[in-house]
C-alpha cells in the first residue's frame, strides 16, 4: 500500500510557509530532481485551495550534455501536475568563485528577474545541515552557520525542517520520476561530500539525529541573529549625531553588540571591508579610551576620538597636504 | 637545533590569561599527557616573574592498571619543573551518564575541591574544536557550541587557541617525556573518534584550518551570548515588579531576547526545566496575546497573563480543591 504520509508532510511545509505571505502568485524552481519536484507538487495543491496561481521556474544552466532534454521533462511533468505557467530559463554560466559558487549566482540571478514576489525553492533539512556545516568550516562566525532562512523574499524554502527522504518518499508516492543530477554524486563538489562523506561519519559517531541537530540550531543561531541587530540598529538611532557617534551611548552595552553597531556605522559611512581586528580596534575607542589615536581601516579611512564621540575621516591621496584626517595619518 | 618557538607560544599563552587576574596562587592541573606538561612548564616560567606560587594537581581516576604509577612520574616531572607544591588527588569514578561524564566530573570536582582561587587546564585549540562539534550533535543551540571558555573560576584555558601539535613540540624542546592516555586512542570514546576519524575527514573536504575555524566560530558564539544574557538580564531588571513580568516592557523587544528573559524569570521562580516549545508558549503571551489561556509548565507550575501581567502560579496537588492556579488548571 502506498504510505501518503510524506506527501502530506510537504504539503503541510508549503501551507505553513504560504500562511505568512498574502501574494495571488507563487513560483516554484524546480530542476526535475525529487526535492523541486516534491515541491511543485505540493504547491499546486496548496494554490488550489487558495485560489494562487502557481508559475513553474526551470533553469537550464547548459553544464551537461543533454540539459536541455532535463528541462523540457520537467515541463512536461509540471505541466502534468497542473502548473499554470511553466518557464525556462536559459543561462550561460560564468563567473568568479568555483564552479558551485557560478552555477548558484547564475541561477538565483535568473529566477529573480523572473520577477515574482515569492519563488519556493527545494532546499531540505540535509540541505541545511550542508549549509551549516560548510560555514563551521569557513569560521567565519554566527552569520555563516546560522544557514538559509526559510522566508527571505523573494525566495521561501518551505522544506527547510523536511528531510530529502521525505521529498523521496513523495516523489514516490505520486509516481513522479525523478531526475539525479550527476552532480550530485560528483566528489569534486565540496557540497556532495559533505553529504555523502562526512555527514554519516558523523551521523555513526554522534549516535544519529545529526541534520535535524544542526538544522535546529541554525534556526535558534539565526533568531539570535536577528535580535542581535535589531537592537545593534536601534543602539546607532540612539548613538548617532551628525554622522558622530556618542561614545558614552555605546559604553554600557555588551562588547559585542557595540561592535556590532560599531560595523554597521563603518559600512553605512563606506568603508569597503572589516575584520574582526578592525572592530575590535574602534571599539577599543569605546570601551578601553586612554587617549589612543586614531584606528586606520581600508579605503583610506581613519576613526578617531574626541570630546566622547567617535569620528570618520577620509583620507584623500594627493590632495594638497594630502591629509584629512584628524590625528596621525600615514604619510 | 632545536626549536623553542613552541615553547614561547605556550608562555605567551599563560601570560596572556595570567594578565586578566590576580591571585598569589595559581594550580594547574597534569595528567601528564603533553597538552598538561607543557601547561605546567609554561605556568612555572611565567609564575616565577610574577612571584607567584605554583601548586601541581594529579587526578588519579584509578580507571587503570598502573594509574598510580601514571599520577607517581607526572608528580616527579612537576618536581622537576620546578613546581613548588604538588598533589596528587585519588578519585573513585562513579555516577551517571557514561564513563566520560563519569571521569570528567569526577575530576573536576576533586580540582575544585583543592580550594584554589584558579586551576589552569591544558585544553587545546583542537579539544575546542571537539567540544563545538559534539554541542552540534546535540543541537541544543547556541550556549551548547560556545564552546569552553578561556577564563571561567576557578577554571582557567589559556590554550584554547594553542594546537595540540604545539604543545607536543614544546614538551619535545624542553625534553619532556609525554605520557599517551590510552582512553585517547579509544573508539569507544566520542571524542576520540571525532578527533580522530571526523575531524581529519572535514579537514580533508573543506581544505584545511577547521580547528581553528571551529575555535574561532565558538569565540564569537560566546561573546554573542554573553551580550544577550547582559541584555536579558537587565530587561527583567526593567520588566519585574512583585514577581510579575510587566508584557508591554517585554514586547517591543526582538523574541529571542524576550524568550531568554522568560526563560531566566521562570528558572528563577522554581520552574525545574524549560523546553524551547514551553519558552515560545509563554512568549506568545507576550507577543501574541489574544486573551489565550495559561501555559502549563513543568513541577506543577502554570503562567497566565492578567492586566498585561504575566504571573506564575503553582499547582499543589491534594490541596483542597487541588487548583490555585488562576485559570484552567489540568485538575
Amino acid at each position: 500500500m502506498t504510505d501518503f504520509r510524506p506527501v502530506a508532510r510537504t504539503r503541510q511545509a508549503v501551507r505553513d510557509l504560504l500562511a505568512g505571505v498574502d501574494f495571488p502568485d507563487v513560483a516554484v524552481a524546480v530542476s526535475g530532481g525529487a526535492d523541486s519536484l516534491s515541491l511543485a507538487a505540493a504547491t499546486v495543491h496548496v494554490a488550489s485551495r487558495r485560489r494562487l496561481t502557481v508559475h513553474g521556474l526551470i533553469v537550464d544552466h547548459q553544464l551537461q550534455p543533454g540539459s536541455a532534454d532535463v528541462a523540457a521533462t520537467a515541463a512536461k511533468q509540471l505541466h502534468g501536475l497542473g502548473v499554470d505557467d511553466v518557464r525556462v530559463l536559459t543561462v550561460t554560466v560564468t563567473g568568479r568563485g568555483g564552479p558551485e559558487a557560478a552555477a548558484r549566482n547564475a541561477r538565483y540571478a535568473a529566477l529573480r528577474s523572473a520577477g515574482f514576489p515569492i519563488v519556493l525553492l527545494g532546499h531540505t533539512l540535509d540541505d541545511q545541515a550542508e549549509t551549516v556545516l560548510l560555514g563551521l568550516g569557513r569560521g567565519s562566525g554566527p552569520r555563516s552557520i546560522a544557514g538559509m532562512r526559510g522566508l527571505d523574499l523573494p525566495w521561501g524554502r518551505p522544506f527547510l525542517s523536511v528531510p530529502r527522504v521525505t521529498t523521496v518518499a513523495a516523489c514516490d508516492a505520486l509516481g513522479l520520476t525523478t531526475w539525479d543530477d550527476p552532480h550530485n554524486v560528483d566528489p569534486a563538489y565540496t557540497r556532495v561530500r559533505l553529504r555523502r562523506e562526512v555527514l554519516p561519519l558523523l551521523e555513526d559517531v554522534l549516535r544519529g539525529g545529526v541534520a535535524p541537530a544542526l538544522a535546529r540550531t541554525a534556526a535558534q543561531l539565526r533568531e539570535d541573529t536577528e535580535a542581535l541587530d535589531t537592537l545593534s540598529a536601534r543602539l546607532l538611532t540612539a548613538a548617532l549625531t551628525e554622522e558622530e557617534l556618542d561614545a558614552a551611548v555605546l559604553s554600557a552595552e555588551p562588547p559585542a553588540l557595540r561592535r556590532r553597531t560599531v560595523r554597521r556605522w563603518l559600512l553605512d559611512v563606506g568603508v569597503p571591508e572589516l575584520t574582526d581586528a578592525h572592530l575590535r580596534s574602534v571599539d577599543a575607542l569605546i570601551g578601553e579610551w586612554r587617549g589612543q589615536g586614531a584606528v586606520w581601516l581600508p579605503g583610506n579611512f581613519a576613526v578617531g576620538r574626541a570630546r566622547g564621540r567617535l569620528r570618520v575621516t577620509a583620507w584623500e591621496p594627493g590632495e594638497g597636504t594630502g591629509c584629512t584626517a584628524t590625528t596621525s595619518p600615514p604619510c
